[in-house]
């Protein structure tokens, strides 16, 4: 696959399937894109001389330069058109026709067919099972939907034809303007990640909204979001969040997506905007497109009317964001401009006489103020103020400080003529004060996505070799879940474990201990009992000349409890000071479409039953590590509330970050639990490991 | 204060201060008065011979007959102006003049007298400070806003009156109709417990909603509120929630609220629906006016479009409802009607190509599934699609099966003409289906509401006598800050706590130990020591033998550590075992508006980490003692989770409402703390006691 700029904007289209009969998809492509495309539309139906006026061609391959192919034709065909457009050298191919993948069955061999095709090919085809796609630019409508987008720099993605025709309708009535769309079916060949981009380097995409179901591959999207969303927000609703959703986009799309913690913390990563409501990915969308970025996140609001000012404060307190702070002479200033029963603190309340005179005074002492990095004007309907002078007000201020703003005028159709001034100037604009509020605060936060530097994760200097052996070996031994034996693993890694060893005999036991510094812990290793201090498989604090004893007495006592439990041995390991310490537990389980997916908490019940955690998808870079501490309510435990002494954060960073390589290095662990890694003032230590390996991809 | 019903029907409305110089307050009551209202309006005004073609009266005295006063004069004028309408023996008076309590200086005064005189003639006072009123039963719109609601069903109370006015404003547009409105202003007189005990017993509302930025009386508001809605949804956003909202508030009108536990709390014992935004304010109101309520939480989702249908869904996740199973004859039929391509289980995906008659089809069936209690109708613009014909089937099959039904019509203007139908036949409808389920969740909400049982707060049988001589002595002795010394207090109510006892010597520390088997817990008692362990101040599991030497040692540990602290004695205390027991806290803090407030949560890093803590305002009834139980994410801890043995929860809802009976019964207690109430298997004990006392109210 290659560039996408021709598919979208192309000089000429071949719709192949071309109809003139009312009703059909082929008459509806080639009739949309007749009204607007600035190229040329060339009709191919064999069984036709003529469709719409245009003179029908036999097959694609008898028309030069076709840019891109539209396929309408029944599925079993379809194949066929793909392989002689390829064969024409046309690159760029929209396959309209349903019955692939989604229609299971004989649809799922076709499918993989038709991306054998496009391999060989080196073709860009979407869908199959699409809409098609748009692109404003060249008022190419390329799809059967009903309506054409108005231009605009929004491009947008979706797993969902219905949901673009749906919008399309609706932001017709908005004033949001599109550059291009796609719809992307069954994303065969191109997906989220080519249009990512595709429109990241497309000077005139301003932001890019997905509705997504799915991602095929998770480590590519966020590779490819991360560098696209340094210059361009991306704004995604990934539906089937929730249980019951995800079974309904199983049944829709096909689409088996991974834990929906895997997309939350894979879209973080990638500084993706993640939405849930469709409300909100288009009001995103318009403040993104329409104002510039805050440069601090201090709002003033500014209002004509104190009950609404109140519910706005509430709303900037439910965000991101705070009230800001005005300086003594912004104070000075507004106390002088305004009325005596105004308020002159933020919010600043101009009071139900005010004119727009006043309220302009008020929102220009505002932005002039270096603590105010964005404006709320929140206007109710008076006697003495005109809607449409305050917005005149408020484009030009805002024009004049560049700071961004977003409006919310309390009325009804009344405020039609300022709100479509305001919105023509991009200033979003909106009944509900929460909403201006929750705009702006999209905007912090693409603010703090490009900032970010650059990161990478660390790659530390770790013995995989050693590491391979361990597991390999494991596997010759027709293991797949390993435990405390493997300490080995993380030493080879660099995870600090207590000094210790298994061993399977009294006499090691107590060789091992005599290595040891004072009193040691002796814990039963069995693949086949996992509640080991239940059965009295745990002796703490065996003083050294117990060691031989103690070993006699676990194995025993396992032997008892479960008679056909294989025994590995008995980990004999140093104390750990588990009263200055804090239990914490990383963990990793494989999303499907993310891969490796790291898990942090605070032990036992911090992560069982207060489901106090915070996942990244690995490999994990330092500040996303420390982000996951941030994340975890937990954490001020580690930070030493309650008088306790703080935990070696850096310790514990680090830990996460070479297991995260771990996990990366070894596609065949599947799973793996760290349960505790204690993290004490000064160091961690790895207490007790299992692990799941698929041995397939050792 | 009486009956309020005069106040929103009367026959003859007086404009005390009318006026026909355009702009004034006084000319715009007057003329919203005469442009509507159906009874007759006085105008009174001395200095004016006339005022937009009505005879003007000196004095409202001067009048018969006069059901309301409308006081629009100068503040200093205002009282004298009550005196006389009271004296007229006018019972409904509405001042709208400002300058009273929200001036601060005079205001204030100015407001305690308008106080006095309204329960001297035991008047009904709306304000002062307020917008007005409005009736749209008799045409009445006694505001100086600029515009008259629509009749419906629906009345409105509102701290805010710019707020009133951008509502109408907005209201009008959107086919919201109401039946009373109040600007409720200072609220001197008649606040929002009058409104709501007014609207409760008038039949022709069906909704009260309130914009509210504090309660006056907490607890009336909940016993008023509690009654109403078991007839009467009301749905209410309380304003000032964020710390920043809240000191926003106070700037606006006044109002310290107290913390917004409190509210929430308290609005939820209430049965008040508590919305945090403009749009779920009247959202909720209109599907509540609206529809009737669910017989169950199931919801069928029927679509023509799978993508917004899984986005439905999703909300659906997101809410208390759940998707509801469809019956096998309910699947058998959907599979006979619709083609093979849909989707008969729920979302039901009638697909892309549906007419009204299929998507109607549907939507009976899934109407007569017993399993569903609301139907989504969520429809993306077809070819083969009317909306308008939807629209129309809808309503139909509304009508017929008495079920709620909620419309996602995903489009634009086109959409508008189906919307009006359904709106008018009070189907609530949508563009983003989230919010079409969110409201769908309102209603099930109310039903909840609607269905609870009678619920009182037990009282039991407590030695109240006892309790009052343990803290009159305390107060005697010049102490208002308790500790364990007064544990008797805990005793007296019936609440559980280890045998023992306050000693001031070795010899009853031994005495005293002796009457307890085993050993015992002995702790410093000062009210100048808070961190007892930290200072050696607390020795565990003391041997009888030793009680002697341990008592000493710990008195001069203490007095080494703070020379100056008074020192009340040493406690000696039976051991609980705490292994077996969870710590649980159980707290009281006194909110200005609602009273005690009980905390609960588990105690140390649980309450004061995780924040995982419930509030309720007391007296608590058993049924709320247990739902605080469920809203703490702990709560596992409790019921046995991780191979614990459950703890003793109806000992332990048992002490929670006794503490709950001691602080109703004793408002001079300010804050209480037990910390730890142990919660054990077979019973709970209350081990520590922190408590301040107000001397004033005891």
């Amino acid at each position: 696959m290659g560039d996408l700029s021709t598919l979208f904007a192309p000089q000429r289209v071949a719709v192949v399937g071309a109809s003139d009969e009312d009703g059909t998809v082929g008459h509806a492509i080639t009739s949309n894109l007749l009204s607007e495309f600035d190229g040329e539309t060339v009709a191919v139906n064999p069984n036709r001389e003529e469709v719409l006026g245009l003179r029908c061609h036999d097959s694609v391959a008898d028309v030069p330069d076709v840019d891109v192919a539209i396929v309408v034709v029944p599925a079993p065909i379809a194949l066929q058109v793909l392989r002689e457009a390829a064969e024409a050298g046309i690159e760029d191919v929209v396959v309209i026709t349903a019955g692939f993948s989604e229609a299971g069955g004989d649809g799922s061999s076709r499918e993989s067919e038709l991306l054998a095709i496009a391999e060989e090919y080196d073709l860009n085809v979407v869908g199959p099972n699409s809409l098609g796609i748009m692109s404003t630019s060249v008022g190419m409508n390329a799809t059967f939907g009903p309506r054409s987008a108005d231009p605009g720099n929004i491009s947008f993605m979706s797993q969902s034809g219905a949901f673009i025709t749906a919008v399309l309708d609706w932001a017709a009535d908005h004033d949001i303007g599109f550059r291009d769309i796609v719809s992307l079916g069954n994303k065969a060949v191109l997906d989220e990640v080519d249009f990512v981009e595709q429109w990241g380097s497309d000077p005139d995409t301003d932001v890019i909204l997905g509705y997504l179901e799915d991602v095929n591959d998770g480590q590519e999207f966020i590779e490819a979001a991360y560098e696209v969303t340094r210059e361009t927000p991306i704004v995604a609703v990934k539906s089937g969040r929730t249980e019951a959703g995800a079974s309904a986009a199983a049944s829709h799309t096909g689409a088996i997506a991974g834990s929906d913690q895997a997309y939350e913390a894979g879209f973080k990563q990638a500084g993706v905007l993640r939405v849930e409501s469709v409300q909100e990915l288009f009001d995103f969308a318009s403040v993104l497109d329409g104002q510039p970025l805050p440069d601090n996140e201090g709002v003033a609001i500014v209002t004509n009317a104190g009950g609404p000012g109140v519910m706005t404060t509430d709303a900037v307190g439910d965000s991101r964001l705070q009230l800001a702070d005005f300086e003594e002479s912004t104070l000075d200033e507004l106390s002088d401009s305004l009325p005596e029963e105004s308020n002159i603190f933020n919010p600043v309340d101009v009071i139900g006489d005010a004119t727009v005179e006043r309220f302009s005074t008020a929102i220009e002492i505002a932005l002039a103020d270096p603590g105010v990095g964005m404006v709320v004007v929140l206007a109710c309907p008076t006697a003495t103020l005109s809607f449409e002078g305050l917005a005149d007000e408020t484009v030009r201020l805002q024009a004049e400080y560049g700071t961004p703003i977003a409006a919310t005028l309390m009325g009804g159709s009344a405020t039609e003529p300022a709100a479509d001034k305001l919105r023509e100037a991009g200033i979003p604009t909106y009944f509900d004060p929460a909403r201006a509020v929750n705009s702006l605060d999209a905007l912090a936060e693409y603010a703090e996505i490009k900032r970010r530097d650059r990161i990478e994760a660390t790659t530390f200097d770790v013995d995989q070799a050693r590491a391979r052996e361990i597991l390999e070996s494991a596997v010759d031994r027709g293991r797949t879940q390993l435990g405390v034996e493997s300490m080995e693993l993380l030493d080879a890694y660099g995870i600090p474990t207590p000094q210790g060893e298994v061993v399977d005999s009294p006499g090691d036991a107590e060789r091992i201990a005599g290595e040891i510094e004072g009193d040691v812990v002796m814990k039963i290793v069995s693949p086949d009992i996992s509640h080991k201090s239940d059965i009295g498989g745990v002796e703490v604090g065996v003083a050294q000349e117990d060691v031989r004893d103690s070993y006699e007495d676990i194995v025993v006592r396992a032997r008892n409890y479960q008679p056909d439990a294989s025994i590995v041995g008995v980990q004999v390991q140093e104390m750990v000071d588990l009263d200055t310490g804090t239990e914490t537990i990383v963990g990793v389980s494989r999303d499907p479409q993310f891969g490796p997916l790291v898990m942090f908490g605070l032990g036992g019940i911090f992560v069982e039953v207060m489901e106090d955690t915070s996942f990244r998808v690995a490999p994990v870079a330092e500040p996303e590590v420390r982000e996951m501490f941030d994340e975890i309510k937990s954490a001020p435990l580690l930070r030493g509330a309650r008088g306790r002494e703080p935990a070696d954060l850096d310790a514990l960073v680090e830990t996460i970050q070479r297991v995260s390589q771990l996990v990366t290095d070894f596609p065949a662990i599947t799973e793996l639990d760290i349960n505790p890694v204690v993290a004490m003032p000064d160091g961690v230590a790895a207490i007790d490991l299992r692990l799941t390996l698929d041995q397939e991809k050792l």
